[in-house]
Protein backbone atom coordinates (compact mmCIF):
# COMPACT_ATOMS: atom_id res chain seq x y z
CA UNK A 1 0.00 0.00 0.00
CA UNK A 2 3.20 2.10 0.85
CA UNK A 3 4.58 1.28 -2.26
CA UNK A 4 1.67 1.93 -4.61
CA UNK A 5 1.07 5.58 -3.08
CA UNK A 6 4.87 5.90 -2.97
CA UNK A 7 4.40 5.43 -7.18
CA UNK A 8 1.31 7.36 -7.45
CA UNK A 9 3.02 10.25 -5.59
CA UNK A 10 5.90 10.03 -8.26
CA UNK A 11 4.10 9.92 -11.07
CA UNK A 12 1.69 12.86 -10.15
CA UNK A 13 4.61 14.85 -9.68
CA UNK A 14 6.17 14.31 -12.77
CA UNK A 15 2.63 14.96 -14.75
CA UNK A 16 1.91 18.16 -12.45
CA UNK A 17 5.14 19.90 -12.94
CA UNK A 18 4.52 19.16 -16.72
CA UNK A 19 0.84 20.43 -16.86
CA UNK A 20 2.24 23.25 -14.25
CA UNK A 21 4.42 24.60 -16.59
CA UNK A 22 2.76 24.09 -20.11
CA UNK A 23 0.01 26.23 -18.75
CA UNK A 24 2.34 28.44 -17.33
CA UNK A 25 3.71 29.19 -20.45
CA UNK A 26 0.31 29.16 -22.36
CA UNK A 27 -1.14 31.54 -19.73
CA UNK A 28 2.27 33.80 -20.50
CA UNK A 29 2.15 33.69 -24.44
CA UNK A 30 -1.69 34.58 -24.15
CA UNK A 31 -0.87 38.08 -21.32
CA UNK A 32 2.26 38.70 -23.53
CA UNK A 33 0.14 38.74 -26.63
CA UNK A 34 -2.64 41.45 -25.15
CA UNK A 35 -0.07 43.51 -24.26
CA UNK A 36 2.07 43.84 -26.84
CA UNK A 37 -0.28 43.13 -30.02
CA UNK A 38 -2.11 47.29 -30.04
CA UNK A 39 1.55 48.99 -29.26
CA UNK A 40 2.64 46.70 -32.26
CA UNK A 41 -0.25 47.63 -34.04
CA UNK A 42 0.01 51.52 -33.45
CA UNK A 43 4.20 51.32 -34.28
CA UNK A 44 3.13 49.92 -37.65
CA UNK A 45 0.23 51.85 -39.00
CA UNK A 46 2.49 55.14 -37.70
CA UNK A 47 5.69 53.81 -39.85
CA UNK A 48 3.00 52.87 -42.00
CA UNK A 49 2.21 56.50 -42.58
CA UNK A 50 5.79 57.98 -42.55
CA UNK A 51 6.44 55.54 -45.34
CA UNK A 52 3.39 57.26 -47.71
CA UNK A 53 4.84 60.50 -46.66
CA UNK A 54 7.85 59.80 -47.90
CA UNK A 55 6.97 59.03 -51.08
CA UNK A 56 4.09 61.99 -51.14
CA UNK A 57 7.28 64.43 -50.43
CA UNK A 58 10.13 62.96 -52.58
CA UNK A 59 8.00 62.43 -56.03
CA UNK A 60 11.12 60.96 -57.75
CA UNK A 61 10.70 57.79 -55.61
CA UNK A 62 8.49 54.82 -56.30
CA UNK A 63 7.07 52.16 -53.75
CA UNK A 64 9.45 49.00 -55.14
CA UNK A 65 12.66 51.69 -54.84
CA UNK A 66 11.78 52.18 -51.36
CA UNK A 67 11.22 48.42 -50.19
CA UNK A 68 14.14 47.47 -51.90
CA UNK A 69 16.35 50.26 -50.17
CA UNK A 70 14.52 49.75 -46.86
CA UNK A 71 15.94 45.84 -47.41
CA UNK A 72 19.28 47.06 -48.35
CA UNK A 73 19.34 48.87 -44.83
CA UNK A 74 17.62 46.08 -42.63
CA UNK A 75 20.23 43.37 -44.65
CA UNK A 76 23.36 45.50 -43.23
CA UNK A 77 21.81 46.01 -39.69
CA UNK A 78 21.30 42.39 -39.01
CA UNK A 79 25.17 41.81 -40.37
CA UNK A 80 25.96 44.08 -37.63
CA UNK A 81 26.36 48.12 -39.21
CA UNK A 82 24.89 50.62 -38.25
CA UNK A 83 23.07 52.06 -41.43
CA UNK A 84 22.87 55.56 -39.68
CA UNK A 85 25.58 57.84 -40.41
CA UNK A 86 28.51 57.52 -42.63
CA UNK A 87 31.63 55.69 -42.82
CA UNK A 88 33.73 57.40 -40.38
CA UNK A 89 31.46 55.56 -37.52
CA UNK A 90 33.28 54.46 -34.63
CA UNK A 91 33.82 49.87 -35.67
CA UNK A 92 31.36 48.03 -33.50
CA UNK A 93 34.59 45.86 -33.19
CA UNK A 94 36.66 47.67 -31.39
CA UNK A 95 38.66 46.33 -28.73
CA UNK A 96 36.12 47.22 -25.45
CA UNK A 97 33.22 45.83 -27.48
CA UNK A 98 34.99 42.82 -28.45
CA UNK A 99 35.91 42.65 -24.96
CA UNK A 100 32.23 43.20 -23.61
CA UNK A 101 30.71 40.40 -26.12
CA UNK A 102 33.41 38.15 -25.09
CA UNK A 103 31.68 38.77 -21.23
CA UNK A 104 28.62 37.95 -22.79
CA UNK A 105 29.16 34.81 -24.42
CA UNK A 106 31.27 33.47 -21.33
CA UNK A 107 28.12 34.13 -18.99
CA UNK A 108 25.64 33.02 -21.90
CA UNK A 109 23.70 36.31 -21.88
CA UNK A 110 24.63 36.67 -25.56
CA UNK A 111 22.36 40.05 -26.07
CA UNK A 112 23.22 39.98 -29.92
CA UNK A 113 23.42 42.98 -30.49
CA UNK A 114 27.01 42.17 -32.29
CA UNK A 115 27.40 38.58 -32.99
CA UNK A 116 30.01 36.83 -35.28
CA UNK A 117 29.00 37.21 -38.95
CA UNK A 118 31.25 35.24 -40.48
CA UNK A 119 31.87 31.59 -40.84
CA UNK A 120 35.55 31.53 -39.12
CA UNK A 121 33.75 33.97 -36.53
CA UNK A 122 31.06 31.56 -36.03
CA UNK A 123 33.30 28.46 -35.81
CA UNK A 124 35.81 30.26 -33.06
CA UNK A 125 32.53 31.63 -31.24
CA UNK A 126 31.46 27.62 -30.62
CA UNK A 127 34.71 26.41 -28.91
CA UNK A 128 34.75 29.45 -27.14
CA UNK A 129 32.18 29.33 -25.52
CA UNK A 130 32.42 25.59 -25.02
CA UNK A 131 35.59 26.22 -22.43
CA UNK A 132 34.70 29.56 -21.50
CA UNK A 133 31.27 28.91 -20.29
CA UNK A 134 32.61 26.08 -17.49
CA UNK A 135 35.53 28.58 -16.73
CA UNK A 136 33.40 31.42 -15.96
CA UNK A 137 31.10 28.77 -13.83
CA UNK A 138 34.05 28.07 -12.10
CA UNK A 139 35.30 31.55 -11.14
CA UNK A 140 32.13 32.41 -10.11
CA UNK A 141 32.26 29.64 -7.58
CA UNK A 142 35.26 30.86 -6.62
CA UNK A 143 34.06 34.47 -6.57
CA UNK A 144 31.41 33.53 -4.11
CA UNK A 145 33.37 30.89 -1.49
CA UNK A 146 35.59 34.48 -1.35
CA UNK A 147 32.72 36.40 -0.82
CA UNK A 148 31.67 34.02 2.17
CA UNK A 149 34.67 33.99 3.84
CA UNK A 150 34.35 37.49 4.24
CA UNK A 151 30.70 37.12 5.50
CA UNK A 152 32.00 34.73 7.90
CA UNK A 153 35.19 37.02 9.03
CA UNK A 154 33.01 40.24 9.56
CA UNK A 155 30.83 37.72 11.92
CA UNK A 156 34.04 36.84 13.65
CA UNK A 157 34.75 40.73 14.14
CA UNK A 158 30.75 41.08 15.24
CA UNK A 159 31.26 38.34 17.37
CA UNK A 160 34.08 39.68 19.60
CA UNK A 161 31.78 43.10 19.79
CA UNK A 162 28.57 41.81 20.60
CA UNK A 163 28.39 38.70 22.55
CA UNK A 164 24.75 36.74 21.47
CA UNK A 165 26.06 34.78 18.37
CA UNK A 166 22.32 34.45 16.68
CA UNK A 167 21.46 38.36 17.06
CA UNK A 168 25.16 38.67 14.94
CA UNK A 169 24.39 35.84 12.95
CA UNK A 170 20.97 37.62 11.77
CA UNK A 171 22.63 40.98 11.23
CA UNK A 172 25.67 39.80 9.19
CA UNK A 173 23.17 38.11 6.78
CA UNK A 174 20.98 41.17 6.58
CA UNK A 175 23.86 43.12 6.17
CA UNK A 176 25.44 41.35 3.67
CA UNK A 177 22.11 41.12 1.89
CA UNK A 178 21.65 44.72 2.27
CA UNK A 179 24.75 45.82 0.92
CA UNK A 180 24.91 43.62 -2.03
CA UNK A 181 21.42 44.58 -3.02
CA UNK A 182 22.31 48.51 -2.80
CA UNK A 183 26.22 47.74 -4.50
CA UNK A 184 24.10 45.21 -7.49
CA UNK A 185 21.01 45.95 -7.85
CA UNK A 186 19.99 49.89 -7.20
CA UNK A 187 23.08 51.82 -7.69
CA UNK A 188 24.13 50.46 -11.32
CA UNK A 189 20.89 50.87 -12.64
CA UNK A 190 20.27 54.25 -11.56
CA UNK A 191 23.48 55.12 -12.76
CA UNK A 192 23.06 53.09 -16.32
CA UNK A 193 19.39 55.52 -16.25
CA UNK A 194 21.07 58.04 -15.78
CA UNK A 195 24.24 58.08 -18.86
CA UNK A 196 21.77 56.30 -20.96
CA UNK A 197 19.31 58.45 -21.10
CA UNK A 198 16.84 55.65 -19.48
CA UNK A 199 13.77 55.99 -17.44
CA UNK A 200 14.87 54.30 -14.02
CA UNK A 201 11.82 51.59 -14.90
CA UNK A 202 14.40 50.83 -17.93
CA UNK A 203 17.74 50.65 -16.49
CA UNK A 204 15.70 48.26 -13.15
CA UNK A 205 14.38 46.30 -16.34
CA UNK A 206 17.84 46.02 -18.24
CA UNK A 207 19.68 44.99 -14.95
CA UNK A 208 16.83 42.18 -14.38
CA UNK A 209 16.89 41.25 -17.90
CA UNK A 210 21.14 41.10 -17.78
CA UNK A 211 21.72 39.07 -14.33
CA UNK A 212 18.55 36.54 -15.40
CA UNK A 213 21.19 35.92 -18.52
CA UNK A 214 17.99 36.35 -20.59
CA UNK A 215 19.86 39.17 -22.35
CA UNK A 216 17.12 40.08 -25.19
CA UNK A 217 19.26 42.85 -26.50
CA UNK A 218 17.05 45.57 -26.46
CA UNK A 219 18.43 47.62 -23.77
CA UNK A 220 22.20 47.38 -23.43
CA UNK A 221 25.15 49.56 -21.61
CA UNK A 222 27.19 51.20 -24.04
CA UNK A 223 26.04 51.00 -27.49
CA UNK A 224 24.13 54.49 -28.31
CA UNK A 225 26.11 55.86 -31.53
CA UNK A 226 25.09 59.21 -30.30
CA UNK A 227 26.50 59.22 -27.02
CA UNK A 228 30.38 59.72 -25.76
CA UNK A 229 30.94 57.23 -23.72
CA UNK A 230 34.05 57.38 -21.06
CA UNK A 231 36.68 54.38 -21.75
CA UNK A 232 36.25 52.55 -18.07
CA UNK A 233 32.04 52.51 -18.64
CA UNK A 234 32.18 49.45 -20.78
CA UNK A 235 34.63 47.61 -18.57
CA UNK A 236 32.89 48.89 -15.24
CA UNK A 237 29.87 47.63 -16.49
CA UNK A 238 31.43 44.01 -17.15
CA UNK A 239 33.12 44.03 -13.94
CA UNK A 240 29.69 45.04 -12.51
CA UNK A 241 27.97 42.11 -14.30
CA UNK A 242 30.57 39.71 -13.40
CA UNK A 243 29.74 40.03 -8.99
CA UNK A 244 26.39 40.45 -9.60
CA UNK A 245 26.37 37.28 -10.94
CA UNK A 246 28.38 35.60 -8.22
CA UNK A 247 26.49 37.40 -5.11
CA UNK A 248 22.89 36.30 -6.51
CA UNK A 249 24.35 32.73 -7.07
CA UNK A 250 25.41 33.16 -3.45
CA UNK A 251 22.32 34.36 -2.52
CA UNK A 252 20.07 31.67 -4.69
CA UNK A 253 21.99 29.22 -2.79
CA UNK A 254 21.39 30.78 0.45
CA UNK A 255 17.69 30.84 -0.08
CA UNK A 256 17.14 27.52 -1.28
CA UNK A 257 19.14 25.70 1.26
CA UNK A 258 16.80 28.34 3.94
CA UNK A 259 13.66 26.82 2.35
CA UNK A 260 14.89 23.29 2.32
CA UNK A 261 15.05 23.22 5.90
CA UNK A 262 12.34 25.25 6.35
CA UNK A 263 9.98 22.29 4.26
CA UNK A 264 12.06 19.83 6.08
CA UNK A 265 10.80 21.27 9.84
CA UNK A 266 7.48 21.74 8.60
CA UNK A 267 6.84 18.73 6.60
CA UNK A 268 9.09 15.70 7.53
CA UNK A 269 7.03 13.48 5.50
CA UNK A 270 8.25 15.64 2.49
CA UNK A 271 11.51 15.53 2.94
CA UNK A 272 11.48 11.52 3.86
CA UNK A 273 9.53 10.50 0.72
CA UNK A 274 11.83 12.82 -1.54
CA UNK A 275 15.10 11.47 0.74
CA UNK A 276 13.42 7.88 -0.68
CA UNK A 277 12.88 8.98 -4.38
CA UNK A 278 16.85 10.15 -4.47
CA UNK A 279 18.20 7.02 -2.95
CA UNK A 280 15.62 5.05 -5.27
CA UNK A 281 17.33 7.05 -8.24
CA UNK A 282 20.85 7.22 -7.38
CA UNK A 283 20.50 3.03 -6.57
CA UNK A 284 19.76 3.03 -10.75
CA UNK A 285 22.51 5.61 -11.11
CA UNK A 286 25.18 3.37 -8.66
CA UNK A 287 24.20 0.54 -11.42
CA UNK A 288 25.18 2.14 -14.07
CA UNK A 289 28.51 3.37 -12.00
CA UNK A 290 29.53 0.07 -10.74
CA UNK B 1 54.29 24.58 6.78
CA UNK B 2 51.78 22.64 5.96
CA UNK B 3 49.45 25.05 6.57
CA UNK B 4 51.24 28.15 5.13
CA UNK B 5 51.38 25.49 1.96
CA UNK B 6 47.54 25.49 2.52
CA UNK B 7 47.17 29.16 2.38
CA UNK B 8 49.49 29.73 -0.32
CA UNK B 9 47.38 27.05 -2.42
CA UNK B 10 44.07 28.29 -1.29
CA UNK B 11 44.83 32.18 -2.47
CA UNK B 12 46.49 31.05 -5.62
CA UNK B 13 43.90 28.92 -6.86
CA UNK B 14 41.22 32.29 -6.58
CA UNK B 15 44.56 33.91 -8.18
CA UNK B 16 44.94 31.01 -11.23
CA UNK B 17 41.45 31.38 -11.98
CA UNK B 18 40.96 35.47 -12.18
CA UNK B 19 43.68 35.24 -14.25
CA UNK B 20 42.65 32.41 -16.37
CA UNK B 21 38.78 34.49 -16.68
CA UNK B 22 40.81 37.81 -17.65
CA UNK B 23 43.44 36.29 -20.28
CA UNK B 24 40.74 34.17 -21.85
CA UNK B 25 38.42 37.32 -22.43
CA UNK B 26 41.63 39.46 -23.42
CA UNK B 27 42.14 36.46 -25.99
CA UNK B 28 38.88 35.68 -27.09
CA UNK B 29 38.48 39.44 -27.26
CA UNK B 30 41.43 39.97 -29.85
CA UNK B 31 40.97 37.04 -31.87
CA UNK B 32 36.94 38.20 -32.34
CA UNK B 33 38.15 41.68 -33.64
CA UNK B 34 40.35 39.67 -36.17
CA UNK B 35 37.89 37.70 -37.60
CA UNK B 36 35.37 40.12 -37.36
CA UNK B 37 36.73 43.71 -38.33
CA UNK B 38 37.30 43.31 -41.72
CA UNK B 39 33.76 41.16 -42.26
CA UNK B 40 32.21 44.55 -41.01
CA UNK B 41 34.03 47.14 -42.81
CA UNK B 42 33.52 45.67 -46.50
CA UNK B 43 29.63 45.47 -45.25
CA UNK B 44 29.99 49.55 -44.53
CA UNK B 45 31.54 50.39 -47.37
CA UNK B 46 29.03 48.57 -49.62
CA UNK B 47 26.53 49.86 -48.12
CA UNK B 48 27.39 53.26 -48.28
CA UNK B 49 28.01 52.62 -51.83
CA UNK B 50 24.50 51.35 -52.15
CA UNK B 51 23.59 54.46 -50.49
CA UNK B 52 25.19 56.72 -52.58
CA UNK B 53 23.87 55.19 -55.86
CA UNK B 54 20.51 55.07 -54.50
CA UNK B 55 20.65 59.25 -53.96
CA UNK B 56 22.36 58.87 -57.42
CA UNK B 57 19.98 57.14 -58.92
CA UNK B 58 16.72 59.61 -57.34
CA UNK B 59 17.70 62.90 -57.33
CA UNK B 60 15.21 64.59 -55.96
CA UNK B 61 16.22 62.96 -52.72
CA UNK B 62 18.96 65.08 -50.76
CA UNK B 63 21.44 62.90 -47.67
CA UNK B 64 20.12 64.50 -44.78
CA UNK B 65 16.34 63.43 -45.73
CA UNK B 66 18.00 59.50 -46.53
CA UNK B 67 19.17 60.16 -43.07
CA UNK B 68 16.06 60.88 -41.28
CA UNK B 69 14.59 57.90 -43.48
CA UNK B 70 17.21 55.82 -42.26
CA UNK B 71 16.63 56.53 -38.77
CA UNK B 72 12.67 55.78 -38.89
CA UNK B 73 12.98 52.15 -40.02
CA UNK B 74 15.48 51.62 -37.00
CA UNK B 75 13.36 52.90 -34.41
CA UNK B 76 10.39 50.95 -35.55
CA UNK B 77 12.99 48.11 -36.18
CA UNK B 78 13.87 48.63 -32.26
CA UNK B 79 10.42 48.47 -31.38
CA UNK B 80 9.84 45.21 -33.15
CA UNK B 81 7.99 45.68 -36.47
CA UNK B 82 9.29 44.58 -39.38
CA UNK B 83 9.65 47.26 -41.49
CA UNK B 84 9.53 45.90 -44.94
CA UNK B 85 5.86 44.90 -46.93
CA UNK B 86 3.07 46.40 -45.84
CA UNK B 87 0.42 46.51 -42.98
CA UNK B 88 -0.99 43.12 -43.66
CA UNK B 89 2.17 41.77 -43.02
CA UNK B 90 2.00 38.85 -40.10
CA UNK B 91 2.00 40.03 -36.29
CA UNK B 92 4.91 38.91 -34.54
CA UNK B 93 2.42 38.56 -31.45
CA UNK B 94 0.43 35.87 -32.77
CA UNK B 95 -0.08 33.00 -30.42
CA UNK B 96 2.79 30.56 -31.67
CA UNK B 97 5.22 33.71 -31.69
CA UNK B 98 3.82 34.62 -28.38
CA UNK B 99 4.27 31.43 -27.03
CA UNK B 100 7.74 30.76 -28.57
CA UNK B 101 8.48 34.10 -26.94
CA UNK B 102 7.70 32.60 -23.30
CA UNK B 103 9.61 29.71 -23.48
CA UNK B 104 12.72 31.63 -24.59
CA UNK B 105 12.38 33.43 -21.43
CA UNK B 106 11.74 30.37 -18.84
CA UNK B 107 14.75 29.07 -20.72
CA UNK B 108 16.88 32.33 -20.14
CA UNK B 109 17.69 31.69 -23.96
CA UNK B 110 16.27 35.42 -24.51
CA UNK B 111 16.69 35.65 -28.59
CA UNK B 112 15.29 38.91 -28.08
CA UNK B 113 14.10 39.18 -32.25
CA UNK B 114 11.17 40.00 -29.71
CA UNK B 115 11.05 41.44 -26.78
CA UNK B 116 8.25 43.87 -24.96
CA UNK B 117 8.53 47.47 -25.52
CA UNK B 118 5.72 48.88 -23.80
CA UNK B 119 6.11 49.40 -19.47
CA UNK B 120 3.47 46.72 -19.03
CA UNK B 121 5.06 43.83 -20.99
CA UNK B 122 8.24 44.56 -19.30
CA UNK B 123 7.14 44.59 -15.91
CA UNK B 124 5.30 41.42 -16.40
CA UNK B 125 8.06 39.87 -18.04
CA UNK B 126 10.32 40.38 -15.17
CA UNK B 127 7.84 38.77 -12.73
CA UNK B 128 7.31 36.00 -15.47
CA UNK B 129 11.08 35.38 -15.19
CA UNK B 130 11.02 35.34 -11.41
CA UNK B 131 8.66 32.48 -11.28
CA UNK B 132 9.14 30.40 -14.17
CA UNK B 133 12.83 29.95 -14.69
CA UNK B 134 12.73 28.03 -11.41
CA UNK B 135 10.03 26.27 -12.51
CA UNK B 136 11.70 25.34 -15.86
CA UNK B 137 14.69 24.56 -13.85
CA UNK B 138 12.86 22.14 -11.56
CA UNK B 139 11.36 20.49 -14.68
CA UNK B 140 14.05 20.08 -16.46
CA UNK B 141 15.39 18.22 -13.82
CA UNK B 142 12.18 16.15 -13.33
CA UNK B 143 12.58 15.64 -17.33
CA UNK B 144 15.97 14.59 -16.42
CA UNK B 145 15.32 12.03 -13.80
CA UNK B 146 13.02 10.41 -16.10
CA UNK B 147 15.44 9.75 -18.38
CA UNK B 148 17.88 8.28 -15.85
CA UNK B 149 14.71 5.75 -15.11
CA UNK B 150 14.51 4.91 -18.66
CA UNK B 151 18.33 4.17 -19.07
CA UNK B 152 18.00 2.31 -15.77
CA UNK B 153 15.15 -0.20 -16.88
CA UNK B 154 16.77 -0.11 -20.09
CA UNK B 155 20.26 -1.59 -18.60
CA UNK B 156 18.12 -4.05 -16.71
CA UNK B 157 16.36 -5.01 -19.42
CA UNK B 158 20.03 -5.84 -21.06
CA UNK B 159 20.92 -7.39 -18.22
CA UNK B 160 18.88 -10.44 -18.71
CA UNK B 161 19.64 -10.86 -22.26
CA UNK B 162 23.96 -9.97 -21.96
CA UNK B 163 24.92 -11.43 -18.23
CA UNK B 164 28.61 -9.14 -18.20
CA UNK B 165 27.14 -6.12 -16.41
CA UNK B 166 30.07 -3.84 -17.28
CA UNK B 167 29.71 -4.29 -20.98
CA UNK B 168 26.21 -3.73 -20.39
CA UNK B 169 26.71 -0.32 -18.67
CA UNK B 170 29.29 0.73 -21.34
CA UNK B 171 26.55 -0.07 -23.95
CA UNK B 172 23.56 0.79 -22.31
CA UNK B 173 25.30 4.60 -22.00
CA UNK B 174 26.76 4.91 -25.36
CA UNK B 175 23.73 3.82 -26.66
CA UNK B 176 21.82 6.65 -24.37
CA UNK B 177 24.37 9.45 -25.63
CA UNK B 178 24.50 8.42 -29.04
CA UNK B 179 20.26 8.26 -29.82
CA UNK B 180 19.92 11.40 -27.53
CA UNK B 181 22.86 12.95 -30.05
CA UNK B 182 20.98 12.05 -33.07
CA UNK B 183 17.88 13.07 -31.78
CA UNK B 184 19.02 16.53 -30.26
CA UNK B 185 22.12 17.38 -31.59
CA UNK B 186 22.62 15.72 -35.72
CA UNK B 187 18.63 15.65 -36.51
CA UNK B 188 17.05 18.79 -35.84
CA UNK B 189 19.88 21.45 -37.34
CA UNK B 190 19.54 19.35 -40.33
CA UNK B 191 15.84 20.21 -40.38
CA UNK B 192 15.92 23.59 -39.60
CA UNK B 193 18.49 23.89 -42.41
CA UNK B 194 16.46 22.18 -44.52
CA UNK B 195 13.46 24.67 -44.14
CA UNK B 196 15.05 28.03 -43.69
CA UNK B 197 17.63 27.65 -46.43
CA UNK B 198 20.70 27.62 -44.16
CA UNK B 199 23.85 25.95 -44.82
CA UNK B 200 24.45 22.80 -42.51
CA UNK B 201 27.08 25.00 -40.35
CA UNK B 202 24.37 27.82 -39.81
CA UNK B 203 22.35 25.31 -38.58
CA UNK B 204 24.77 23.61 -35.94
CA UNK B 205 25.35 27.56 -35.11
CA UNK B 206 21.98 27.69 -34.29
CA UNK B 207 21.81 24.78 -32.32
CA UNK B 208 24.56 25.43 -30.44
CA UNK B 209 23.90 28.78 -29.39
CA UNK B 210 20.00 27.96 -28.60
CA UNK B 211 21.54 24.78 -26.40
CA UNK B 212 23.91 26.60 -24.26
CA UNK B 213 21.00 29.31 -23.67
CA UNK B 214 23.16 32.41 -25.27
CA UNK B 215 20.69 32.80 -28.08
CA UNK B 216 21.85 35.64 -29.77
CA UNK B 217 19.21 36.11 -32.19
CA UNK B 218 20.89 36.13 -35.01
CA UNK B 219 19.86 32.74 -36.65
CA UNK B 220 15.89 32.23 -35.10
CA UNK B 221 13.45 29.37 -36.47
CA UNK B 222 10.77 30.33 -37.65
CA UNK B 223 10.81 33.96 -37.72
CA UNK B 224 11.23 34.92 -41.65
CA UNK B 225 8.65 37.04 -43.11
CA UNK B 226 8.80 35.46 -46.38
CA UNK B 227 8.18 32.15 -45.74
CA UNK B 228 5.43 30.15 -44.83
CA UNK B 229 5.32 27.29 -42.01
CA UNK B 230 3.63 24.67 -41.05
CA UNK B 231 2.11 25.50 -37.64
CA UNK B 232 3.39 22.56 -36.06
CA UNK B 233 7.14 24.03 -36.89
CA UNK B 234 7.32 26.55 -34.21
CA UNK B 235 6.14 24.37 -31.43
CA UNK B 236 8.38 21.60 -32.48
CA UNK B 237 11.16 23.77 -32.28
CA UNK B 238 10.23 24.19 -28.35
CA UNK B 239 9.50 20.99 -27.32
CA UNK B 240 13.46 19.90 -29.66
CA UNK B 241 14.53 22.69 -27.15
CA UNK B 242 13.18 21.26 -23.54
CA UNK B 243 14.00 18.11 -24.24
CA UNK B 244 17.54 18.94 -25.59
CA UNK B 245 18.14 21.10 -22.54
CA UNK B 246 17.55 18.03 -20.30
CA UNK B 247 18.68 15.73 -21.88
CA UNK B 248 22.27 18.06 -21.90
CA UNK B 249 21.50 19.06 -18.33
CA UNK B 250 22.20 15.20 -17.74
CA UNK B 251 24.79 14.85 -20.24
CA UNK B 252 26.80 17.29 -18.23
CA UNK B 253 26.13 15.96 -15.19
CA UNK B 254 27.34 12.24 -15.87
CA UNK B 255 30.67 13.87 -17.16
CA UNK B 256 31.18 15.86 -14.41
CA UNK B 257 31.06 12.88 -12.06
CA UNK B 258 32.99 10.95 -14.21
CA UNK B 259 36.08 13.60 -14.19
CA UNK B 260 35.61 14.34 -10.65
CA UNK B 261 35.95 10.38 -9.98
CA UNK B 262 39.05 10.80 -12.74
CA UNK B 263 40.68 13.25 -11.20
CA UNK B 264 39.92 11.32 -7.45
CA UNK B 265 41.77 8.43 -9.02
CA UNK B 266 45.08 9.78 -10.50
CA UNK B 267 45.35 12.84 -8.35
CA UNK B 268 44.29 11.37 -4.64
CA UNK B 269 46.10 14.71 -3.18
CA UNK B 270 44.20 17.16 -4.93
CA UNK B 271 40.91 15.33 -3.72
CA UNK B 272 41.95 15.76 -0.52
CA UNK B 273 43.16 19.15 -0.52
CA UNK B 274 39.98 20.25 -2.19
CA UNK B 275 37.80 18.42 0.40
CA UNK B 276 40.01 20.42 3.51
CA UNK B 277 39.27 23.18 1.45
CA UNK B 278 35.80 22.67 1.34
CA UNK B 279 35.79 22.01 5.29
CA UNK B 280 36.96 25.01 5.98
CA UNK B 281 34.74 26.76 3.95
CA UNK B 282 31.66 24.75 5.17
CA UNK B 283 32.95 25.48 8.81
CA UNK B 284 32.17 28.84 8.16
CA UNK B 285 29.23 28.44 7.03
CA UNK B 286 28.02 26.22 9.62
CA UNK B 287 29.30 29.26 12.32
CA UNK B 288 26.87 31.36 10.50
CA UNK B 289 24.27 28.73 10.36
CA UNK B 290 24.16 28.34 14.19
K1 LIG C 1 20.74 34.31 -23.00
K1 LIG D 1 20.18 36.29 -25.37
Amino acid sequence: MARFQYVRFKVSWTAILTLAHFTYLLVGATIFQILEREAESNNRNHFQLEKLHFLANYTCLDGPALEKFVQVILDVWEKGVNPSGNSTNPSNWDFSSSFFFAGTVVTTIGYGNLSPSTVSGQVFCVFYALCGIPLNLAFLKQLGKCLTIHLGRLERGMVSVVPHKQTVEALAVSLFFITGSLLFLVIPPLLFSYVEGWSFGEGFYFTFITLSTIGFGDYVVGTDPGKEYISLYRSLAGIWIIFALAWLALILNMGARTMEYAIGLTHPGFKKQKEEEDVSSSTIEDTSNM
